[in-house]
């Protein structure tokens, strides 16, 4: 097989390891890895190659290259063979233009990149992929792994959950007991997973997970295990590639746990290598003010990174104070001209419901990346002839609980300036005519 | 303009009406219409500059030619400018191969076509893209339409309010007061449209919008308005496009009000009148037994048609016993050898949760469709070699109550034989590990 990649410590030591081998960290220091690709192989074409190629797989019908993470799967993951690809259909989002949201915001050329519209309604399909597809591979080569695990709360466990239901291959989810309501939960239930209720934190679920991987040569499907970032890493390549190969000025991403800031990044920085593009966008990674550790470091100018105590916040996803990939973050943040911004409560929920009023139907941590746009724009650190692309991380559907409660003026700290309440009237003409042009402005019906 | 098409009386008459009319039933006999388009024009090309042109479009980025709908504009609805077309770039869902849940009901090949993978999480998004374009449309050459609306209590006033919110058009929902939850509602809400909460039953509501658009040239966006059917029409052709332009035997799709059973058959029958394909599917309309109008009549041998009184059904969106577009579907029932199957509701149920531990997550509607399919298979009515697409009209994640009170047992009628409820553990090892073994038959960790 010509192209090649494997693990490498990301801390710089010499250390690589197979992407078949069931590793996490690297064994002499200790350090997350990544996954490196013999650069050398992917440059033998020209861009003009890769950028046809890629074209001419996207979203079409020839198995697996038409998911858009597999259709780049030379620079993803070269080594799975394609009858052990487990995808469904990744990618492919629309790229929405905000002309509404933007005049209202005063840019023009604003962008959202709608991730969530996918199988389980969260970008983490794009990593999940990549990363049963390498189990169902390892299994056919005669490795023992039982299951897959996680212990997560949330978009991860419902991917875990579907794509190991696809394959066939046994699923766990680790969560603390009371902690998590079913609804969170339905999807791994649903696509058949072992659901464990543990009576402990997170963190004591994350400590039990790891134990039962270890001794059991359980495949663990955390944020250290490196192969999904490659998958992530495609939505920089697709977002490229839906401006006909033009890289947008800045892009901005929510973040919790910091994959998704180092997978946009890497996803930019391999796209450079292969002489696909020859400019980088800023890259603005939005967190929650009540998660907001490397918002911190950044304002130290990355100088150092304190974990915190994260506090409740209505982007849930993103409630992290010690995030798993903060060093990869920063790496890419460096080489990006990258911004950290946060954003309140009241922030992102009326940024996520002025974006709702204009035809998006936005999760919190969209509304996060939403609001920090929004400040940038105020701070003039993003300018208004600048072309931006929001990353939207999951579909709305899975948190209409936040939008009811923003609506009905449930939610702590937050002022809901575009409340829209159902209006109760009698059945009458006259009394629906009257609602109509009390709600609407220069009606005259 | 070369491609045309206009409003025409399903009996016969003669009457023609432009597409840019606000009429929605035939002047002359009161029957509904639909969009037929001027097969002359499109025969003047032959199939594979159709399907050149189609594969062409696909999802790539010309404005608005990336939509699966628009992609195919010339006949679905040409007369719309492209500047005036609202698009959410509709189509390109996924066609799941379902191997697992294939080889449980002993079929090869099986597909599930994902049409509620998309931006409003249902189908409806293929016709409203049409619907509220022609609006704009209308708009921009001077008509006076204040708003659109419609009577639903849900996947049709989510995507009304989506496109509405994306144009910049008022959208107005009315509603049964205490029907209909605020979870159900929260998309129009969300969107901004005006939701009207009005104490009288659905009848009422759909009395009260009939006069109020009529008194008002507010445009109706109920299922007599038959532009929509011409974007669902999409479906067809798509799937077609996605087997390299093969016919598949049989298209299962679930039937409520039937405007969907009556836009699958038009989008085969356009095809074939282009030439581009020369074979048809059988259809298979698929009921809730609570809601089966269709079925009755379909034991008669469609020679008589009788509104029923619908029961309550876990497939409410097909709760319907008065449908709309029964003639319609009829017509093309008899041309496609079809079959009406009805599926009860520990039947639809059942089929729902057997799927998703498989990789999927159904609506209760693709429930009914896949208990349809079972049920065919057992009567030797569809072949085990046989090629069939399932019409998944909904994205699971608007259905999440249906799916807890699966797997709490806590649905009437139905006895969940795939039930699969969290499993609660004392933090430590060998419990953890207990519970996996009791799991997962076969193990040995």
């Amino acid at each position: 097989m010509p192209y090649r990649a494997w693990f490498q410590c990301i801390a710089g030591c010499d250390e690589k390891y197979k992407l078949n081998e069931i590793i996490y960290h690297c064994k002499k220091c200790g350090n997350l890895l990544e996954v490196v690709h013999d650069l050398d192989q992917l440059r033998k074409h020209d861009a003009k190659y890769w950028k046809d190629l890629l074209d001419a797989r996207y979203l079409r019908t020839k198995w697996p290259y038409g998911s858009s993470v597999w259709g780049k799967k030379e620079f993803v993951c070269p080594q799975v063979k394609n009858e052990n690809v487990v995808s469904l259909y990744e990618g492919g989002s629309n790229l929405f233009w905000a002309e509404r949201l933007g005049k209202e915001l005063g840019i023009e050329n604003i962008w959202i990149k709608q991730c969530g519209n996918s199988h389980t309604g969260s970008f983490k399909d794009l990593g999940m992929t990549v990363l049963v597809s390498m189990v169902k591979q390892m299994i056919s080569e005669g490795k023992k792994i039982p299951a897959v695990a996680c212990a997560s709360t949330g978009d991860t466990s419902a991917a875990l959950a579907a794509y190991c239901a696809a394959a066939g291959i046994p699923s766990i989810v680790f969560l603390p007991k009371d902690k998590v309501s079913l609804a969170q939960l339905i999807q791994p239930i649903a696509n058949g997973a072992l659901t464990l209720s543990i009576d402990t934190d997170f963190d004591g679920c994350m400590k039990l997970v790891r134990e039962v991987c270890l001794k059991n040569n359980i495949y663990l499907a955390n944020s250290m295990n490196s192969l999904r970032i490659e998958g992530q890493k495609t939505i920089s390549v697709e977002i490229v590639q839906q401006f006909d190969w033009e890289v947008p000025d800045v892009i901005v991403v929510p973040g919790g746990n910091l994959g998704n800031t180092s997978a946009i990044g890497k996803g930019f920085l391999i796209m450079e290598a292969m002489g696909i593009t020859n400019k980088r966008p800023r890259i603005v990674c939005a967190q929650a003010a009540k998660a907001n550790p490397l918002y911190l470091s950044y304002l130290t100018g990355f100088k150092e990174f304190k974990p915190i105590k994260a506090q409740k916040t209505l982007a849930s996803a993103i409630q992290i104070g010690d995030p798993v990939s903060y060093q990869k973050a920063i790496n890419i943040l460096k080489k990006f001209d990258g911004i950290v911004e946060q954003a309140t409560e009241d922030e992102l929920a009326n940024a996520a419901a002025q974006a709702d009023k204009t035809g998006l139907f936005s999760c919190p941590h969209t509304g996060v990346a939403l609001a920090v746009l929004k400040k940038l724009l105020e701070k003039k650190k993003i300018k208004a002839h600048e072309k931006v692309v929001v990353i939207s991380t999951a579909h709305g559907l899975k948190f209409t609980e936040f939008k009811i409660n923003y609506h009905e003026n449930k939610l702590k700290e937050v002022t809901p300036r575009f409340a829209n309440l159902p209006v109760s009237v009698p059945p009458s003409y006259e009394a629906v005519k009257t609602a109509i042009l009390e709600k609407f402005e220069g009606f005259s019906l």
